[in-house]
């Protein structure tokens, strides 16, 4: 029914994933693509392919009128960069699941795939294995979508998953997901949350229509998380996830950010241990539906390159409607509350008067802890929440949208029997 | 980017999802689609819109040449084979949520399709909300396929929920699911497992490319679970599920069926709870995946129907690749194994040496029942398994490929301890 494309792959890097892409396409014949040539950067390195489709040099891809699709499997986002806009403008089609790269040149890279008429697709990108950016695009209208939640990044589930689940120690678990192929080269990039809001941004475009710096999002990792907060959970049967979410505040502001989240058993979240992903998406009509497969790995990772290159025989490509659809554009927005659990060492460490109520506070010579709510806008400028000695987790629900909901919620705390008090106040009361 | 066509609709049926649909596109204005005549069968009840609106006369929906989407939700599926196939063959896009229409007419519905260059989309008809249909099309391919196994009755799901965590009565739950919606007008379609197995058979299509009959499909219901097996279900830490699944046994043969099932901890399915949905894919290389979702409703109904009319502003259509790539054809099998608990009154009521082997086997007064392997021809010919006194759940993991392993299974229970012997004999010295 439909003509399918003769697809002639140039390949850049053989590292875990490109390797992956190697076999899988080996062993999928019906797909009817070839790997022409592949650009390494270390020709002295051994590789488990023959040596005559091995080169250093890029433009014996870049330059090949034969090869149609440029597959880009590089960790080097700079270099990622100058590949894929070269080969966009050399009117090939690619695909790359380099998210900082991506991420950060998203404005550009539609603008280049319109010029040249040519399409990129990143499926690999975010989530692994989970078609979640093909979903958002052809099947979860602007319109409908009211949140977008998921634990994006293996590498730091499978580390939370060992921490909590079994105990183990950080660096251990650590270890165990660079030994397993989930986490990056640079661990920081897991840990931190930047690879995680490197795809927020990407997931920001696909689900709203947004284009944004990965840089203007608020984002906290997993290294910070304490003994504590892990015992805490625990006593409330909660699962601590880093969670990726964009929630539709009203009509056109969107709530976006990168935090470790309580999840309680009711979420699907919950469930999802080690490197698996998974993603709540939230719409008017039907309600909560879920995601979920693998997020890391050499074949997850090339399951979802592989079926991007399947994409291609059919010249599929993003259309990027959300993004076009002018009339509905969406924005970020910072006006919104978030109910947050807070553990630190000291408290100096922390600034109470930043809350806007404090529900529970508990000092201890370990470790202390506070529960309140706080306004985003007000989080993006403390200091003191990035410092190494305080950890910052959503509480579940945590979002809140504006300052009638934050009344509500202050009501039905009154209502429950909760004694908060003025922040500032509260925090003398318990010092003394 | 792309053109967007203008949306005129005639609807036929104004029943829960009719009218769901009706208020749905109310709301979302941005589709562009208006609702032009809605065909009814009673113009004497009371409904929720203009009457001018309505109509009983379906040509007048049919023969509008403004009309250019017709949406077809109604219970009888003769009547709504007719209606389908005449706006097909009038060059009308045509949504539908008949599965039993569908599954029994899928030949003639793409021949149709293909003749009168339109498009059928029936997202509605499988897992309600989840978009089950357009990402089996568009992202799993066919090589890389293992297995589909889901949860794809709402109406069967909430009712073993309700008797197993509620341990409520079995015509109680029936009822409630009924005032809720979730269950069709006539139960025993759910019940029995007949819309499941259409289900399956419109699956079949999307997954392998197969074409088949709902009723070569073997399939069971929830309507014989007895309260013994969900004890001994409890016993293990299990649930009962109605699946609905497809399993690649070796390059071109598939397994298919529609049975009660011990689902363990480990599966995604375990948590899916009430009217929700959920289908496990599994792939060569990105493993497991899930997608979850409400299944059953008013609203989750319509929010199907609705992306799919969102689809057709964008000229979108299924392709059926997998059905049109000749080459590797799969086709339906009956030579495998299924590894089976049989629950029955009297031990007359089953024949025991229909089993290739019997793990265990436990007679009490009450009910008894008896673990054991039996070849999937043998059970499809067997009139015992279809006896009112005779409950058939799937253990775990209970597709048996073949012979070979068949074997190996048969040595793993050895080297585990099993002492089974020859089922009769094996049967004989438990009665005795």
């Amino acid at each position: 029914m439909s003509k399918t494309n003769k697809l002639t792959i140039g390949l850049f890097g053989f590292g875990v994933v490109g390797e992956g892409i190697y076999q899988v396409l080996q062993q999928t014949p019906s797909l009817n693509a070839t790997i022409k040539k592949v650009c390494i950067k270390d020709p002295l390195k051994k590789r488990s392919i023959p040596d005559e489709l091995l080169t250093t040099d890029p433009m014996l891809i870049l330059n090949d009128p034969e090869i149609n699709i440029v597959v880009e499997l590089i960790n080097h986002a700079s270099d990622a960069y100058a590949i894929v806009t070269t080969a966009l403008r050399k009117k090939k089609a690619v695909l790359s699941a380099n998210k900082a790269m991506i991420a950060e040149h998203l404005g550009e890279l539609l603008q280049l795939q319109k010029l040249y008429d040519v399409p990129l697709l990143y499926e690999a990108a975010v989530c692994g294995s989970i078609p979640i950016i093909r979903n958002l695009e052809e099947y979860y209208d602007n319109d409908l979508l009211q949140g977008v939640c998921g634990i994006v990044n293996g590498s730091t589930n499978y580390i939370l998953t060992k921490l909590i689940d079994e105990k183990m120690e950080y660096k251990t678990a650590l270890l165990q997901a660079q030994a397993n192929g989930f986490a990056e080269t640079d661990p920081t990039l897991d840990v931190k949350g930047f690879d995680a809001v490197n795809k927020l941004t990407i997931l920001l475009l696909h689900s709203y229509g947004i284009i944004t710096s990965p840089l203007k999002l608020l984002h906290a990792g997993i290294d910070r998380i304490h003994a504590h907060d892990a015992l805490f959970a625990a006593s409330k049967n909660w699962q601590i996830k880093l969670t990726a979410q964009a929630k539709k505040l009203s009509e056109s502001k969107v709530a976006a950010f990168v935090l470790p989240q309580f999840v309680t058993q009711e979420s699907q979240l919950f469930g999802v241990r080690n490197e698996y992903n998974g993603v709540v998406l939230q719409s008017s009509f039907a309600d909560k539906q879920f995601l979920y497969g693998k997020g890391a790995g050499r074949y997850p990772t090339a399951s979802a390159v592989l079926s991007d290159i399947s994409a291609l025989r059919f010249d599929y490509r993003y259309e990027y409607r959300k993004y076009h659809r002018a009339v509905t554009g969406s924005v970020l927005c910072n006006d919104y509350f978030l109910c947050l659990y807070v553990s630190f060492d000291a408290i100096s460490d922390i600034a109470l008067q930043d809350f806007e109520l404090i529900e529970e506070f508990r000092t201890h010579p370990e470790r202390s802890y506070v529960v309140g709510i706080i306004s985003y806008a007000k989080l993006l400028r403390s200091t003191w929440v990035a410092l190494p000695t305080v950890s910052i987790i959503v509480c579940p629900d945590g979002v809140i949208e504006n300052m009638e909901a934050l009344s509500l919620k202050k009501k039905s705390l009154e209502l429950a029997g909760v004694k908060f008090k003025e922040p500032v106040k509260e925090a003398i009361d318990l010092i003394e």
